[in-house]
């Protein structure tokens, strides 16, 4: 028998044996960048904005000059002129002037402050009068206020969503570098795999695991690489396994990786170079019986070929490890929480996923455990995500609260 | 002025405008299909799994000839033979038989259950012990458990995650017909802006809104459609607001959209078509100057020119309408409970939107308002969600529970 061992072993051995590893960096336009992980501190050239500008439509003052105005007694200023959108003033402001600045106009010299034009009132065309008084600093922004000259705006390992490309676009940067997305080699084994697309005879399935382990990897910012199908013949599998190392980054096979007499997948990593195999089982379920290799650095996994198994052991290991290799900072999966509407008898000595569906009811949510036989493809898409049941929990009671990790 | 809508009444609105626009679908590969959204219900051509099998290693047995075993008194039963895996078994089991068969092997006929081995012995070349009895149906999946043949496995609507990936892979369906993106054509207006890689002088800033609302397009599923920027001439945006509406299924102009003297947007509607311009300001914060108008049917909005301002109004409602002509099934976006850390005053007559980053703290999580001023495009890169305090309400305590919704 092989050796188990808790999830949060097997994900700190994969941490000592592969987390230092990084792809490298490639230039992206700003409009393919959707999606992609910064490979590069971008430090802002200029102050952002660059200059000082008004929040509303409205006057210009010198706060001063408003001090203990109100709606019965009226600042009276003098009316200097109109500043421009998109264009720096071309004059400056004396005491007891005033001038227009629309929304997004430049605040001119010798201003601190902007009266909305709602509290004002011309009375001609010399002469403007504030019915509030304005604080200084009152509806504007500084140069710099948002990002300033110099300033790291975005760090290295930034996931780029619409914001942040929001930020690379206020400072002009219209490329960056990225992360190249990690290359997953993906092989499926087994006699009674048939690809999708081939007629099914016999006792035979489809190939679940390769399209789902290729979407898994595509939408955790990695590069799915389809190595087929092989039958359970070793030497094939040593071939297109060593294939998958020569031309990946990471090497995954699916099936074959329980004890069986057909159990090839831990002979072929042990067969691939050193120091192979790591660890032959996890104390998780769905997903014992899987595999994790080191061949001269390289990060080998064995998932079981059961679809369910194999999506979860997946996402436990394979994705942080993608994460990890794009250097993205640790991501927040933030769980929701719910009150268990199920009873649920653990095993004590591994960790189990429970598949949960939701629903909402007087302001909270409650979860209810997908029915029927554990390992069913459809258990998947009829939940919204998963409770964690702990290795060593009693199990848990209907009416506990429970955090749901979201699919 | 003009009349100002709840975000509600703002999304009824659209809704009784454009709720039933549908795109057209497309048919895709299964390769191509993740993040997709299904434009037909796939039926199950056939049972999966088409024949019982096996979830274990070990013997299928008539249950009956099992009842009474146990640890000191095994059930002898005849070893009839083996199955192999991917092919249907050559012979049937009769009374006191059974036969091994792998994980994933189909059960013979006359078999009704699993022994798991490790709860046998071989006694000799022709006889097991078994020293468990089974449940009838022990450790099998019978043909169609997971999908029955005729069956609705995915309807339209469906969004194409890993998970439903792998119910179309079983069913060994290799291509869909998915729903086509929504082309939303993106026009930046404003003489202040200028397209990020020209130069920036003057009173100027970069155009931000043209990239996050087209990243927030792609996010949302739709295809973004760049109309570059026009300057504030109200002939040159109506013949652009034409073309988008001649080759787009949304059209989206930001800038122009408040009330001051250069604000053409909404004249820009009004002489595109009828009925034109259904609602000029939406109560909400930040986005209140937003247009929504109806060119024969066709939807276009005037989103304010201030970047946060535009990121929450097409994410209120222009997202859910990408959404909407996908067919997607309404999105289920569950937000994260967390205690407030911050008061916060709110104008009673609209919605207003605040940005929070979350810190986990014993067992629960915080939510902190960012500072700064409100519309720095930071304060989003900062946030990990917002805070929606509704229309009417007093504000929020320090202390209280709010629901974050994550970006």
């Amino acid at each position: 028998m092989y050796t188990v061992k808790s999830v949060l072993e097997t994900k700190e051995l994969i941490g000592a044996h592969f987390g230092q590893i990084r792809t490298k960096g490639a230039p992206l336009p700003l409009s393919e960048a959707l999606g992609r992980t910064l490979f590069q501190d971008v430090l802002s050239p200029e102050n952002v904005p660059s200059f000082t500008r008004s929040m509303v439509d409205g006057y210009a003052v010198k706060a001063a000059n408003t001090f203990g105005a109100g709606e019965s007694l009226p600042a009276m200023l003098t009316y200097r002129g109109e500043v421009h959108m998109g264009q720096a003033p071309i004059f400056a402001l004396n005491d007891m002037e005033c001038a227009y600045v629309p929304t997004g106009g430049e605040i001119p010299d010798g201003a601190d402050a902007m009266v909305m034009i709602e509290y004002t009132e011309k009375l001609d065309e010399a002469t403007i009068l504030a019915y509030t008084q304005a604080a200084p600093g009152a509806h504007i922004i500084f140069a710099g206020d948002d990002i300033r000259a110099g300033q790291i705006a975005l760090s290295r390992g930034a996931v780029l969503t619409p914001r942040e490309i929001g930020v690379l676009a206020a400072l002009g940067v219209g490329g960056i570098s990225v992360a190249i997305p990690p290359r997953v080699g993906i092989l499926s084994t087994g006699d009674e795999i048939v690809p999708v697309g081939a007629p099914l005879s016999g006792a035979k399935m489809y190939d679940v695991n390769a399209p789902v382990l290729a979407a898994q990897t595509a939408e955790s910012g990695g590069e799915p690489v389809l190595f087929g199908l092989i039958h359970d013949d070793e030497d094939a599998i040593f071939d297109m396994a060593k294939r998958m190392l020569d031309t990946c980054d990471i090497a995954v096979i699916t099936g074959g990786s329980s004890v069986g007499a057909k159990d090839v997948t831990a002979r072929v990593v042990e067969r691939l170079g050193k120091p192979g195999v790591l660890t032959h089982g996890v104390a998780m379920k769905p997903g014992k019986p899987s595999i994790i290799g080191d061949i001269s650095g390289q990060p080998v996994f064995g998932l079981p070929g059961h679809p369910v198994s194999a999506f979860f052991v997946f996402r436990m290991f394979v994705v942080p490890l993608i994460h990890s290799m794009l250097g993205r900072k640790a991501a927040k999966r933030r769980p929701v929480s719910a009150r268990a509407a199920f009873d649920y008898a653990s095993r004590q000595g591994r960790e189990e996923f429970v598949p949960v569906r939701l629903e909402e009811s007087d302001g909270g949510l409650t979860a209810y455990a997908i029915h029927g036989k554990s390992g069913l493809i459809t258990t998947l898409t009829q939940a919204e995500g998963y409770v964690a049941v702990p290795r060593g929990a009693e199990g848990l009671r209907a009416g506990t609260n429970v955090e749901v990790v979201l699919f």
